[in-house]
């Protein structure tokens, strides 16, 4: 059994998010709906509450000589605050992935076997300075029958607080257990604790820099969902359309050069006609060209490429290019530096399109299609905690099934071995 | 990237199946089966080397002390090769996951969603004394695409050496590339090495005992899946009909003892009237009972128990035995001290069937059947590398599909956003 006097700063809402998940994992979807509604219009009802808590977190923050593009992340408005509750109310819409029969079948001796997919238990999520992060996973943890630990920044903790106190009234007067979400003190210590909680916790999210990442892989004895970096490539191949490739590697790049799912890369057939044409019209839209020879001799304005520049999620207004000899050098490209997110080809050519679909190792392959449809909502999965970049549970885009796990009912009639 | 100079010991191997697992991922199903009937026929024609093999392991073994029950799992005969080549020859008949697409639309704007089914990569497994996993091993990870990495015990390495060889010659001949499967050294440091091997290694699968599963889950870096221990219920309600009570928990305890999945404490409701016959059954059986104080009223020969037998996988002819008040205190005795693996109810109350297959939070729930049909055989699966007691990504026997992740391969025709 788990000593949790090993957890001071979050072993009594481990424990209450434990107890409530045994409750949440039968609830039935009317009750866990009810309840999205409920905190939905709590928190619209008390926005100024929220607004003063979250005034002062700005307020520090700004103090403490934080950059307003940070600060802006951390700013709540109404208008912001009714984007929440929206989002909470769009989960009602969703099914709920809950006694979802896997699969099922009756076995040659008679026993009917039915997978079905039950909660996880208890997530944990951490994540940065964002407070719609904290609204969004406890809805989609709770539509999921899931108890939530947040663990959000200490910049936001005024806010969460808020936000979780409102959350928390709601959901319990519609009837949710106590310990259904809970915030975790924004200590770093906090953040140890629950990656040791092994048999409390059922599994962690981290939502956050490449550091958080690293740090929870390293130490975490709770299993993990890594969501993760993506040094996305678009490869144009020789049978490329010059209008497909023009507008996806642009909308690849420019689109949101800030998320994850925006491309970094370029690789180009060395038979492609139209490379000239395709590095102007980046050059033209803003984007700093990183390039091997073959690329820089098609274009004046690319500075020399280096592995570095192939390693690199540029997250800004930046783009490597590489020539390659053929798809195979393409996949070998991929091979060595993908993160493991998206890969992209614009390609006319059946042969290659298979080629590459198969050979590529990664969450989302899209072909003649912009990176950046690697999303949850694209996907038309409704919402999402994060995309996933590892290979185990979970890969893409993480909605309310990826949130569930699986128990195997088999029933009998006196059935021995 | 990955420094292999790091892994002295298995950063060659690791290389290699690094690279293999890039071809096998694209392999059809076809070149698959011709290796797998390839190396069966193998391990049959060469049988006298590995015998030898495996003679000198055994009288190593033996003058080192080891216990004849340890010495018997080391020993290979001719009719043991015989089965595990049979093994080998029974995927050929087991449909490749490689390829299913698991779900697919068509989204509003045109783009053709598939996910596809791909096998994880190189697939690290950890395991003790008998050579028949290598074998089994080898073949369920190329059957799924995977790239295998076999550390097995010093004990066997002989035997491993010699079975390896052979699936080797005989997988390279019929197609396969070269590093599909490798044996690691069974130095202890060889284990550090694969768990800390992220980025090179995509799943460890450790088989063998709970400090083995605990090393693994305390260090690895590396994403694992846990195949462990049952400490397995068998709750008789009220409603139960007595004959069924019997023989389920008979064969529930006594079948074979020494597995993950036979029952290890037994819990009476109150009210069911037959529990002085039940236990006389089991006593009658040659099973040792502890129990609580109501038990030991109803049978002469129950020794008290304590917090220690409800925690105990005996994996003997014991079991506990407690009698509870109602269904919701055996839920909560079976949440304390689950491993999570299989949990029984032997019932005729549809209200009481439905409250524990709800309540409880297992890779397994038997109604009316033997806790030991929880077995990848028994449910059909055909073959499994293990069970698995984790939430993540498989729960349950783990079989070919489970050896897989999935991609999202998205199909547009120059669609930006």
């Amino acid at each position: 059994m788990f000593d949790v006097t090993e957890l001071p700063l979050i072993g009594g809402a481990a424990l209450r998010a434990r107890s409530a998940a045994r409750v949440l994992r039968t609830l039935p979807t009317d009750a866990k709906d009810g309840a999205l509604v409920a905190m939905a219009e709590a928190l619209v009802e008390r926005t100024d509450e929220i607004l003063a808590a979250n005034a002062s977190d700005v307020e520090a923050a700004r103090a403490d000589g934080t950059p307003e593009s940070v600060l802006d992340r951390l700013r709540l408005d109404a208008g912001r605050i009714e984007g929440v509750a929206a989002a909470l109310r769009q989960l009602v819409a969703l099914p709920d992935p809950v006694g979802d029969v896997v699969r099922g079948s009756r076995l040659p001796n008679g026993l009917e076997l039915r997978q079905v997919r039950v909660p996880l238990g208890v997530v944990g999520i951490i994540y940065e300075a964002r407070p719609n992060v904290t609204v969004d996973a406890a809805g989609l943890c709770l539509k999921s029958g899931n108890a939530a630990l947040l663990r959000g920044s200490a910049s936001a903790f005024g806010t969460n607080t808020a936000l979780i106190a409102v959350l928390t009234d709601a959901g319990e007067k519609a009837g949710l257990p106590a310990g259904f979400v809970e915030l975790l003190p924004a200590d770093r210590a906090s953040v140890g604790e629950l990656l040791g909680a092994r048999g409390l916790v059922d599994v962690v999210i981290p939502r956050g820099g490449a550091s958080l990442i690293q740090r929870v892989v390293r130490e975490s004895r709770v299993p993990v969902i890594e969501t993760g970096e993506g040094n996305c490539h678009v490869y144009v191949d020789a049978s490329a359309d010059p209008a497909i490739a023009e507008s996806v590697v642009l909308n690849s790049k420019t689109h949101r050069v800030s998320v994850c799912n925006s491309a970094e890369t370029l690789l180009v057939h060395r038979d492609y006609p139209h490379l000239p044409r395709l590095l102007a019209a980046l050059a033209g839209s803003g984007v700093a060209l990183h390039g091997d020879d073959a690329s820089r001799a098609a274009h004046d304005d690319v500075v020399p490429a280096t592995d570095e520049d192939w390693a690199t999620e540029y997250l800004s207004m930046d783009m490597a290019v590489r020539v390659v000899d053929d798809l195979p050098q393409a996949l070998d490209h991929i091979a060595r530096w993908t993160t493991g997110h998206t890969e992209a080809i614009v390609a006319d050519s059946a042969t290659a399109i298979a080629a590459f679909t198969a050979g590529v190792d990664a969450a989302a392959v899209l072909v003649n299609a912009s990176t950046r449809f690697t999303d949850g909502g694209e996907f038309g999965f409704g919402a999402e905690i994060g995309i996933s970049t590892q290979k185990l549970h979970a890969r893409g885009p993480l909605g309310l099934p990826e949130l569930t796990s699986t128990t195997y009912v088999v029933t009998g009639r006196g059935h021995v071995r």
